[in-house]
């Protein structure tokens, strides 16, 4: 298990993910782990970002539709504690759509095509000159989605941080508008987690793509994928070195196995020569399965009770709208628009 | 005073005005007669657009939140019943930003630029590369207005079609989405109208450009606007032929005057020569004077009592919530997202 970054407290949290797809180990060790670990000692919500899972989405809403569920499963599965962080839907908070409305008026689109994140991404999907107008915008509606709960501080990935440099020029903007400070300026909590490669060592994980773990894996699910892991290609025999970084298999465990001392060891044992990939993956194998079981089962069985997990998300949602609104009103207000 | 074109019925109208200033004679032969005169016999809302006024006034929100009760105050004085017609705030229905968002999914900013109205105003407006996302992007909130109404009849003027275009495209895409015909194409209501000139025959009539009679302009207000008319320049004695054509006096005369024979010999004297502008000059002041009188005096009455604009305009708004959630609802059954 690698190192945790010291906890933050007493501060509040939004973090989110697309409801595109089931959550995956990547998920796991990215954020959800220290989600769990924030949520006793800071004020947490989380957003089922359906609405931006819709900007690339448009044409095919059934993949994020038929998500939601899931992904708010396995949220609880990874121990996630609805009475300690607020899940919420983002469809279900009209203050976001309207929130994005207001501040939309003071973005320009220059601005919007400036942004790194955004420029990769329309690359990287191959939009060419189609790109939706929802996904050009989407980090004006984030801006809405973290200015809404105030939030203080982001967990992101490096590659996020042009989102909330946007972010806190609309805060400024809003609070300049208004002649005091209605608007929280939020930091980023960067991970000191590199990101978990897939199984193949290659593209990004993704269920949809075959090169991820979901937490619902079975243990066969798990014994394939680890079979199937990018080990080391020169390691052509097991008495040869073999080399430890890139090495998918190490990777993982220096993510999951519970005991850094022993796969410090393993690696020494690897990089001299001696030590198969079959056995490594063996190890691994039976980390993963230990890990994923609790989860998976936990995580069937709410699946089996779609009731339960639409009740707490939402509970969640109308906590969120309530909290939300309050932002729109403070926003209206700066725009004078607060006439009833 | 001008041919009606031939009444529309049993339609669902929508139409509506940017609250960015006080309404003049230009609105008011342009579109208040005839939103006088369709309300007895169609569903008529129309929309105080303050959200669209915005788009383009977002660092000068004040010049919005100001003109609200103005507009509606316009309204009531020229002749608009709230009985017969619901007059609502955009900024009060969330539905409307929250149909935004979905259909932003669906059109590409390679759509909206090719958008020749809005082509002309970012020209017109001088943005150059600074357009504000919410200007590019407010044919799609235009589309969110017309179809959270189910309007099938919008009154515009012939360089609004491409808005309209725009809309019927949305309405296509999210019907085949939800594979039955969930919202409404409309159509236009082109005006017979020719576009009323400013006073000075030259810009766009405005009251902050001064070249405009508003709807609550004193007799000396009128007698000076009418004093300062464009008129034929040629027309250098009272014996000499004037010319009528692009003579604004003689515009507005077709436009107000009640009587369009008189009008017509009017004309023919001018033409002929023998009738100086200060003749023609003072049988259009008399004509204003007496058709802007009583609506002064309302709108005097009206503006004196706030609460009764923002009673008037909450009554229509909480109506309009309610047809506009109704529309939102199926939207979001389209694209899946109806689990609460």
């Amino acid at each position: 298990m690698s190192p945790q970054p010291p906890l933050s407290v007493g501060h509040k949290i939004l973090t989110g993910d697309r409801a595109t797809g089931q959550l995956h180990l990547g998920h796991y060790v990215g954020s959800l782990q220290q989600r769990v670990a924030l949520q006793a000692h800071n004020d947490q919500t989380i957003l089922v970002a359906d609405m931006q899972g819709l900007t690339d989405n448009g044409n095919t809403p059934a993949k994020v539709a038929g998500n939601i569920l899931n992904v708010v499963a396995d949220y609880l599965a990874a121990g996630i504690d609805p009475s300690q962080t607020t899940i919420c839907l983002q469809s279900g908070l009209p203050a976001l759509a309207e929130l994005t409305m207001f501040y939309s008026n003071l973005v320009t689109i220059a601005r919007l095509e400036r942004n790194p994140t955004v420029k990769n991404e329309i690359q990287g999907k191959g939009f060419g000159r189609s790109i939706p107008a929802g996904f050009l915008t989407y980090p004006i509606s984030q801006a809405a989605d973290i200015t809404a709960f105030q939030a203080t501080l982001i967990p992101v990935g490096d590659d996020q941080l042009p989102m909330l440099e946007q972010t806190n020029e609309i805060v400024r903007k809003i609070n300049s508008l208004a002649g005091k400070p209605i608007l929280t300026e939020c930091q980023p909590m960067l991970s000191n987690m590199p990101r978990l490669p897939s199984v193949d060592g290659k593209a990004k994980m993704s269920k949809s793509l075959g090169n991820a773990i979901t937490l619902d894996a079975s243990d066969a699910d798990i014994a394939k994928a680890v079979k199937a892991m990018y080990t080391d290609p020169n390691h052509l025999t097991v008495d040869a070195p073999g080399q430890v970084e890139g090495n998918v298999v190490f990777t993982y465990l220096d993510a999951f196995y519970p005991d850094p001392a022993f796969v410090e060891s393993l690696k020494a044992h690897y990089r001299r020569g001696g030590l198969g990939d079959g056995k490594t993956k063996a190890i691994l194998t039976e980390c993963l399965q230990a890990m994923i079981a609790p989860m998976r089962e936990k995580r069937q069985a709410l699946i089996a009770d779609k009731q339960y997990l639409i009740d707490v998300l939402k509970a969640g949602t109308e906590k969120a709208r309530e909290e939300s609104s309050q932002t729109l009103t403070q926003v209206k207000q700066a725009f004078g628009l607060n006439i009833f």
